[in-house]
């Protein structure tokens, strides 16, 4: 899954174990490719590495260290910058969603494409955010904005990862078990018909057709599986043979 | 913001410290009905008070605790599950995306919807899986799914919010700046042209029309302000009046 993504860029992040964070969330979406602008604690750093474990470990591993954001991006040539706050700086805001679509593009076009995020607690400075060609900002609770370093991250992968796949609006998920054959269902029908014809369950006999047809057509809408088909009719059988008793 | 979105039931979580880092997801986007199903360390949490703060803890404080899954979700009319590992129960399987879209439908009809987290470490059981009408599964990197509660709740909470507002695909972040009107575009254009044709720039002659043509181009293309106007033509006076000297 991991391939030619975009670089995620944590600026001068403070935390250790946010940026084992940020690994973990980036190689959620098959995202590997993590550059990291000046760590505050130092290089490399024991509490990111417990942090990621496993394969983000190697996402760490791999990870450029620079000293500047300018170093960080020199090759590349679409810079995102993740930001909360309006800025005073004019540049084309995106949402997650616009901009990992417009990235998809860009890197299939042979671009290199950046992502931009900000230190903890304070976020990206003005002087970070000007060297990025379009801003990106997540439309969260406006009295309620508390996304961490890693959870900005998180949303961004989540975002590229949507955009590349398609997916289906619903998939039904099955284990081992496969759907019954419309000729068990209606066999099942036929089973439950007869015998609750002779139970004289379709009383009165005005109703019978309708009630018939009502039961016809729930055996269809359960999407029964072939074992479920096989309950039924073992259920029915030991449901006649107590009542015979 | 907050308003008639899913309640978020986080079933048997263990650790407070995720029940507030769930609650401040929620909100962030906007939710704010949380059901908590026998928590661990029971309830009310200090850790997860410390964790949540402010308006989040309004959250946990409001929260209903129930004692069962079934308790939990009884008032709801469509419940969503959500899980990470294939389930052997038949059950339609639903991205984050295609599932809170369906909950909005759902809600704008009148409907109760309510979304299952399970426990840090295993997730939900069957039994709590059987309860629902469909599950709700992010598409993450097979070689590498290690979603914790709260970034499941995130995901989750952004597609409910996203589902429900139109997003711009890009708009402009300008501050307080303003955008120079064409006409003050048409003038920095002549100032350089006029300034420029003294100084014998557009040269060769014959290249001099398509030069001209390019320069104008850039001005419009370069969405100034009319700030960044006035800059340019300052620009201009500084470099002509140094060479005059």
């Amino acid at each position: 899954m991991p391939g030619n993504g975009p670089s995620f860029v944590l600026v001068r992040p403070q935390m250790g174990e946010n940026v084992g964070a940020a690994a973990r969330a980036m190689l959620n979406f098959g995202l590997d490719r993590m550059r990291l602008v000046a760590p505050r604690d130092g290089w490399p750093n024991p509490r990111a590495v417990a942090m990621a474990s496993g394969a983000a470990g190697r996402v760490l591993d791999r990870a450029g260290i620079f000293r500047t954001v300018p170093d960080a991006i020199a090759d590349c040539t679409f810079v995102f910058a993740t930001t909360a706050r309006s800025r005073e700086l004019i540049k084309p805001v995106m949402t997650p969603e616009h901009a990992m679509a417009r990235a998809r593009e860009l890197i299939e076009g042979g671009q290199r494409v950046a992502v931009l995020f900000g230190p903890e607690r304070a976020g990206l400075e003005n002087d970070d955010v000007a060297r990025a060609h379009a801003v990106i900002s997540v439309p969260v609770n406006p009295a309620f904005a508390s996304l961490n370093l890693a959870q900005a991250v998180l949303l961004c992968g989540y975002e590229w990862c949507r955009q590349g796949t398609a997916q289906p609006a619903e998939m039904m998920g099955l284990g081992r078990s496969e759907f019954a054959p419309a000729i068990e269902i209606e066999k099942l029908g036929d089973h439950y018909e007869r015998c609750l014809d002779d139970a004289g369950f379709f009383f009165p006999a005005t109703k019978a057709d309708s009630m018939k047809l009502n039961l016809r057509n729930l055996w269809t809408r359960a999407a029964l599986t072939r074992a479920d088909v096989q309950m039924f009719h073992g259920i029915l059988r030991k449901l006649v043979r107590s009542r015979e008793k």
